[in-house]
């Protein structure tokens, strides 16, 4: 199989001289080409002015909808480009119209970010949420599932690579069973997003929502919503203005016609084009030889760890992802993310409270994340993990 | 009087060397300091990466609270940092609980963006939209709108300054009546913010939201929302994730005590601290010196283009603001703007629909607005106006 050509990937990624970073889950090292896209932006804006650079780099700004839609296999008109992630989710999720006493259905290890929408809909609209218990791996159980859809359900949102736990829960085959019973399916793909090939088309979902400064290694600040196509004659947003709802009449405005109707007028396109660098990059690269190595240094990471004597590896379900979580017995998480720092070494925690169902199911304190992505050499994996050993 | 110190200032601008840009209106110029804060955050944050960045600069980031807060006379508190003016305005205007049947009362020349949504709520909630008069010169009518004070009005939401027109609305004497009758006040502030000094006090206003892209010279996608304390205790974001509403237990989240509540999680820190460098460096200026300096300039192109055979000057209210309106006879104003930039001119075009009250009612075609900013010479004035007579 083909391989990455890591030298120069890291010679395109500034920041892998300063440190082993290990955290492409919260926000990965920026090529420098994706810099070099937002500086120079943000320079062109100096110079001439800020709509006078977009009206100069439009056609380049609007590639940026096909490079995410291509990235998807969405189309251009399916694609919002959004500030972040949950605002792309929120867009979905609240514009959609769900009847009184419906059910949702989500699963155990649901992002606290969507959590809290639910339950505020659901005191609002006097929803039920419904979580689907996990198998004995861990992931979503697709059995539990199935005997879980009735005409009550109005909504499956799932998170398809949670924060933390290792998982990949089975997207497309939720998907499956979402588009047997008619459901509407959103997913959050904030942590597959530049780690794992997404195909909307065989998630079967309704909605896609995913950040830019993750695993995609855009910038801070970016985000894009997939609505799928057939949505686009009913949803109106839970929000307008005269970009996505233009004044057509004194009483009346119409919707765009594209998903772009979940959009603001206002937006940095700096940050755009940063984006749109990111996804360009990310599939020259290959999405799938990405996939193999972010795997493969994951995995070694586990293999690594769990020879270290009070390391307990809290990954779950049989198909892991790049994110790896761990704890460690009598030790203060928070101070060993600040001792990893001070050698060299970024890496996470993650509070309990961000994925709280699973937390409070398998009893989980602050968890410490290691994130290798396809950039990281498998030198850095072995000193992080050597580095850890001796903090014990 | 004490002035501005031209030369400096100019300095301190890249793009003056490039053209004569008088579109403060549409995005400002930004000085050299506002490009460095987006740059060396961008270069920090692919440095060591995005979440680290943040850490480090974490005092600094915290510090643009304080910038917008001194800036608009509000508490640190009151202040939420949102990706633009509209998405600040919308946080606002749909978290308010309006009463079925209520009446949203608003001015002849609001933006498009907001009265969009005024026709979302009003379909959605059956509300009344009433539009108050204009007096003899224009701008809002005050004794009108006493008379249209009644117990179903639930709402007074107004634009400062119109995007056209040339006006300032009397935000203040808006701000008393509404106060006095104990009614929710939205002051939409986006073309103000910059070129006049605001005291939310002063204004009285419940909501105030602006952009930092416009005379406040900032970031492109960068906003801010004042709450008023008051409000604080009330209000419920009408989209939440677990930053402004952290999940504390599995069937309960808490709303921030702060107006930040209205924010999401992630954000560019790059524009943040590129918005607060704006403020600070207009609050070093002094905002009371640029309000003159925008007032000189902006008459002498009023007092020039009416010196135009076919230039017909459309800005209301005896108190005019830094933005000059105009159409001219048989000309297309596209066109016009077009051949301005080939000239070294940045004008701009202000098309019907996003006034379409005011513009309906004055019968009012796509307007050309020239927005000089305090960094413009009075030299480069008369010279677009010099070029804009050989249009004709």
């Amino acid at each position: 199989m083909r391989q990455i050509d890591l030298e120069k990937i890291r010679k395109d990624t500034p920041g892998v001289g300063t440190s082993a970073h290990l955290l492409a889950c919260g926000s990965a090292l920026m090529p420098q080409c994706v810099v070099n896209a937002i500086v120079e932006h943000t320079q062109l804006e100096a110079q001439i002015g800020g709509y006078e650079a977009h009206a100069k780099e439009v056609d380049k700004l609007d590639r940026v909808y096909h490079s995410v839609a291509r990235h998807l296999g969405a189309k251009t008109t399916e694609i919002a480009l959004m500030e972040n992630a949950t605002v792309a989710w929120c867009h979905a999720f609240y514009a959609l119209p769900l009847k009184l006493g419906s059910r949702i259905l989500t699963c155990e290890a649901e992002y606290a970010a969507n959590y809290v929408a639910f339950l505020q809909r659901a005191k609002r609209d006097n929803l039920t949420i419904d979580v689907i218990p996990s198998d004995a791996s861990g992931a979503l159980d697709l059995d539990a599932l199935q005997t879980m859809m009735d005409e009550d359900v109005g909504l499956i949102a799932i998170t398809w690579i949670p924060t933390n736990g290792g998982l990949v829960n089975p997207a497309a085959d939720v998907g499956k069973i979402a588009n047997a019973h008619g459901v509407p399916y959103l997913l959050d793909a904030c942590q597959a997003a530049g780690q794992k090939r997404i195909d909307v088309a065989e998630l079967g979902c309704d909605f896609l929502s995913a950040t830019g400064r993750k695993f995609l290694r855009g910038p801070r600040g970016t985000g894009f919503l997939y609505v799928k196509e057939s949505w686009l004659s009913s949803l109106e947003p839970a929000m307008i203005d005269h970009f996505g709802a233009p004044w057509v009449a004194r009483d009346h405005y119409e919707l765009r016609e594209d998903a772009r109707r979940f959009e603001t007028w206002e937006n940095s396109y700096a940050l755009r084009a940063g984006l749109g660098v990111a996804m360009d990059y990310a599939d020259q690269i290959g999405i799938d030889l990405i996939e193999n190595r972010v795997t493969l240094l994951a995995d070694k990471a586990r293999t690594l760890l769990s020879d270290l004597p009070t390391v307990n590896l809290k990954d779950l379900g049989q198909d892991k992802c790049g994110i790896v979580s761990f704890s460690i017995a009598d030790k203060d998480p928070r101070q060993i993310v600040q001792q990893m720092a001070k050698s060299g070494f970024a890496i996470g925690a993650s509070q309990a409270s961000s994925t709280r169902l699973d937390s409070e199911r398998r009893n989980l304190p602050t968890m410490l994340r290691i994130a290798p992505h396809y950039y990281n050499s498998e030198d850095e994996i072995e000193r992080a993990v050597a580095r850890l050993g001796k903090l014990l």
